[in-house]
């Protein structure tokens, strides 16, 4: 198979497909997401059958433990997806809401119209679930998905394909309004992200790897989610129960999210009282501290910080720890070694709290609560297709209205400018 | 002067600037845009005599008699640099404006907070006065902004940006928040967009070659405004009067502006009612008309519009007509044709009114209106930067609201996810 010619054609058949989605009624998307809900329950042993083929050439492929378990496939996973799709059903339809529209002095009304992007493509690794999420909000959101997951995938992917497409079927919707791209050829992936008449966007869900390769060469827009090194800061001023509550929660609520605490930021004047007991809730949990000279003056027996551990995202049970002079430094520090994603100040003192959502450029900033809660369903976006760290179009947990733009409107009764 | 390496220190001052910005006071920013209006008025010969070497230089370079138009200062275009900075400082600051705060049912509040996008990259051809526009809206949004003008207007445009600096200095801003490249060397400009780690967006503002170019080569996100093939359908259910007046003002009150009508789509049941007065208008301010087999079989002596026809943003006094079936036709000619940019129905019937505006994907879609109120200041944003007419991020005209971005902002009082 010609794989240029392959993903042109699909990415064709995607911008065709868009065009009619666009226009769909609400019902007929929430008829798709519910008849694929159910299907996908209905073929729970044609799915697991395919999750086997996957696990078995996973098995021959040596495929490392972590990886093979995001493959995996069981009854509760299977309802999960079920379930995430009738949610989405849920959701009020963001397409072709109208918002801001006012009168100008000429006569004219001006406003928005919420429209869907076009066509999305999807690349991404592993969770065969993705498939079903990915379909639903594209869907929902009025957009044609081309979804390229994973080689290791394949036929999990397909089988949920076949279900989507029933779904699509049945409320008379397009058939290409979701593909499943049907080659493992990695080359589908470098024609994927250089479809610019095709593709609007390209949402990479996976490891750094990926993203960082999608980002360096894509030729269209990506919706990209580099990486999490979130940041709390006790301030001096902080109620020292919720600080030890807050840095707890955001280090060890889990370990391996985006949103967890990588580095812990604590004021001189209180780091004496706050890192003791800290650190044995710390230390009771398992988790790795490694620290600056002045932590390590309180916490005996931590590990020395070096200027790497700064940067990291360890997705693990470790947690670097500074002692900063104030505010100032705490900022200047999230500034220079964060990654825009999520940071916290613990502060009951007002003008820093202020100051600390006003000048920390992330993405999500937080007085007194716990990083933790950085995410589409905290957030009530009901779903999310995944997290920006880009500044452009959305950012933060994206849902429905991240995979939408506006148009303006403008209502007339035979007005012309003059 | 290596270019390079000239580059990367203005990007590098830029980020540093963008930083300091961003946390200014609303104050400091309207101080600074008085201020520069105020120098630019009390400088005016300065920036006429700088004007008048690059007139010079003009004339050994034999630029095109358009471009040097564009190109040439005189009292009035001073003061309305002065004006348009006025302007900006009397719209609200768009920085720190939150929204759509709600408490979530575990007790914590979410909205959004509206924040600077960064460093802005701008570059331009001919129009000194883009020096003073765009810097005045990268200022009141926030941002840093480094400014690249064409090589024939180096000399005002180095004028008019010590006129801004002396404005950043009075309002304690700092120096390096606007800067004009002071190199002509075009590599510049292949490395500004490529500035990864400095350059959050780039804006180009020209002619299509430019546009293309830097949409080609840049690797950063680009707000680019490619062309205008606008628009009107005539629907048979049609007042003839609003028809006539608006199909003359989308194409006649100004030529080469890219809100301007370039095709008129006109129903079959009522082109011979309306196209005959339509061409005599047209005729009697010297439009020249292409049109179609059925629109040239009801006005005599018209041109035979070619498939290249429909595809042209003319700029000029030529306007291509076909006569369509109906709507969906229309539609179908707008989604092939079009370029997104801005399309009017005129038809007093409700329901194709209605599809028209949810169908028609373009950045502005209006109903019995004229195309050319697709502008900044007919829709209220005060000012504009451009139009854009990619989906993402920003669409349309964009104003101070554009050049910003949203993050999420979480107020908790020790709240933790469990």
């Amino acid at each position: 198979m010609d794989i240029q010619s392959y993903m042109h054609t699909v990415g064709r058949a995607a911008r065709v497909a868009a065009r009619e989605l666009a226009r769909a009624e609400t019902r007929a998307k929430n008829l798709a997401l519910e008849t694929i809900a159910h299907a996908i329950e209905r073929n729970a042993a044609t799915l697991l059958q395919a999750n086997d083929r996957d696990l078995e050439a996973a098995k021959t492929r040596d495929l490392e433990a972590a990886l093979v378990e995001r493959l995996t496939f069981n009854e509760s996973r299977i309802s999960s997806m079920a379930d995430g799709l009738r949610q989405i059903a849920q959701l009020s339809d963001p397409v072709g809401e109208i918002s801001d529209v006012r009168y100008r002095p000429t006569g004219i009304q001006v406003g928005h119209m919420r429209v869907p992007l076009g066509v999305i493509g999807i690349i991404y690794e592993s969770r065969p679930n993705v498939t079903a999420d990915a379909a639903g909000l594209c869907l929902k959101a009025g957009n044609a998905a081309i979804l390229r997951g994973g080689s290791e995938a394949i036929h999990s992917n397909k089988a949920i394909g076949a279900c989507v497409q029933e779904g699509l079927r049945t409320a008379g919707l397009p058939a290409h309004a979701v593909q499943v791209v049907e080659t493992t050829d990695r080359a589908a992936v470098g024609e994927l992200i250089t479809l610019r008449e095709y593709v609007d966007i390209i949402v990479p869900r996976g490891g750094k790897g990926l993203i960082e390769r999608v980002s360096n060469e894509a030729r269209i827009p990506v919706l990209k989610h580099l990486h999490g090194v979130c940041h709390v800061y006790i301030d001096d001023r902080a109620d020292s129960d919720k600080a030890v509550r807050i840095a707890d929660n955001a280090k060890t609520q889990r370990y391996g999210t985006c949103n967890t605490m990588e580095t812990l930021l604590v004021h001189k004047d209180i780091a004496a009282k706050i890192l003791p007991p800290l650190a044995k809730i710390y230390a009771d949990k398992g988790v790795e501290l490694r620290g600056d000279a002045a932590a390590s003056a309180i916490v005996a027996g931590m590990k020395a910080a070096t200027e790497e551990d700064w940067y990291e995202e360890y997705l693990a049970p470790t947690l670097a720890i500074r002692v900063v002079d104030g505010i100032d430094q705490a900022m200047d520090h999230i500034a220079q070694y964060g990654s825009q994603h999520t940071d916290t100040i613990v502060t009951e003192d007002w003008s820093r709290a202020r100051r600390f959502l006003r000048e920390v450029d992330s993405s999500s900033v937080m007085v007194n609560a716990s990083t933790r809660f950085a995410d589409g369903y905290e957030y009530g976006l009901g779903a999310e297709i995944g997290i920006a760290t880009d500044k452009l179009h959305a950012r933060g947990p994206v849902g429905l209205e991240g995979l939408t733009s506006l148009k303006w409107i403008v209502l007339g009764d035979g007005h012309i400018r003059s």
